[in-house]
């Protein structure tokens, strides 16, 4: 099997993904909410009908598209009208099969309308360049982490091909949902997510200005949404797949 | 004083940069040195005569600078052929006097030449537009701490006008290094970013992937680079200043 699809190889990209997406939190939580940069319309209107952030993260995946990010399987922009790659192809090993699986509409409105407010304090403290720098950035540690469900599920179905094509073929997402869960390891995610975050958001001396993160708070993130639809990716994924 | 100005308010933006400063070294430190990203010329032909990391911190000023970015007064750009903002003009409190001062070029000299292989453990890992990316925001948290320095002179200028004038007077740089020096602060600065660091790099069970950075490392960058830097965009804002 691919090197990429062994399970410790998914497992420690998806464990240290959990160090990038941490810190990019504790960065955001410095900030209020902070709700003007989401808005569209008559606040922004030199943007091209976009809020501050949606127009900084469509300038930095133009950016990023020149320089072939989205070639990469395990990348996925938000935006469909990226310019052409620049740079020649690079000859990427591409374990998965061809998919169009793309959640990301779903991952920017949950952390814009939920995970903010899950993990900023209310109100505006004028910081809005900052806080849309730190939200580029989370919304695209979040896309990867989630959308690196395709490695997993493409991995389950190798090792579990008998257990799983019935599934597939039948079209049956609920009892694929079933068969990919593993509380066990998702208990194992979050206790360790909590631990993490505890010893990240640790208070020194001196440190006292800017809103530290809640572990709870992180915890939850990945509770509620990370995890979900990272589950939500590899369904559809198996959906999509074709017998081999 | 100008809110700005108080020594309270200097510390706290200065101390809440290290975990920005600290968790960005630790993002870069799981990737190779890479050094191919900082090269010039043939590798990246397409790229305008800049390297991978030029090229996306162009791209990513052109952006900020779209939305005004570098009109405030503690953000210095690294490129100068950067478009005019989209956005009006924000009125910022400014408290520092009118002034040029951008050390940007050392700070890109210093980061890629030394503190990279200071960091980053030999070799390529193909890691190139994640390096790069991280890379991006390096700079500009390094560039933010350093260039603060304004508004450290500034407001050691209003609370000793009468030592510091009559060296800017006779342009005595050497006197102004020694009379913005405080050895006990700096040492205080080295030990917390030490201990943060220390906390920040602490191992987890599934977390062995990757490599983690020394905390040595990261005090001795604040010793060699961010410190010293620091203290000589102090001494050319003092030297700058008139009086008043």
């Amino acid at each position: 099997m691919s090197d990429q699809l062994s399970l410790d190889s998914i497992r420690s990209v998806l464990t240290r993904l959990e160090e990038t997406i941490i810190f990019g939190l504790i960065e955001r939580a410095q900030f209020r909410q902070n709700r003007a940069i989401y808005r569209r319309g008559e606040i922004w209107r030199e943007l091209e009908g976009e809020s501050l952030v949606g127009f900084l993260l469509h300038e930095s995946e133009k950016s990023h598209a020149k320089v072939r990010r989205y070639t990469s399987p395990d990348e996925h922009p938000f935006f469909h009208d990226l310019p052409q790659p620049i740079l020649p192809d690079l000859d990427y090993e591409n374990p998965l099969q061809p998919n169009g699986i793309n959640i990301n509409a779903r991952i920017r409105e949950a952390y814009e309308g939920e995970i903010i407010p899950f993990v900023c304090e209310p109100g505006d403290d004028r910081q809005w360049g900052s806080s849309s720098v730190c939200d580029v950035a989370n919304l695209q540690n979040l896309s990867k982490r989630i959308h690196y469900g395709k490695f997993v599920a493409e991995s389950k179905y190798r090792l579990q091909r008998e257990q799983l094509w019935p599934l597939v073929w039948r079209g049956d997402a609920a009892a694929l949902m079933d068969a990919i869960t593993d509380a066990g390891v998702e208990q194992k995610v979050l206790d360790r997510v909590y631990r993490k975050t505890v010893t990240y958001a640790a208070e020194f001396e001196g440190s006292s200005c800017g809103h530290k993160i809640n572990p709870e708070a992180v915890r939850e993130i990945y509770r509620r949404w990370i995890i979900p639809l990272n589950k939500e990716v590899q369904v559809q994924y198996l959906l999509e797949r074709v017998q081999d």
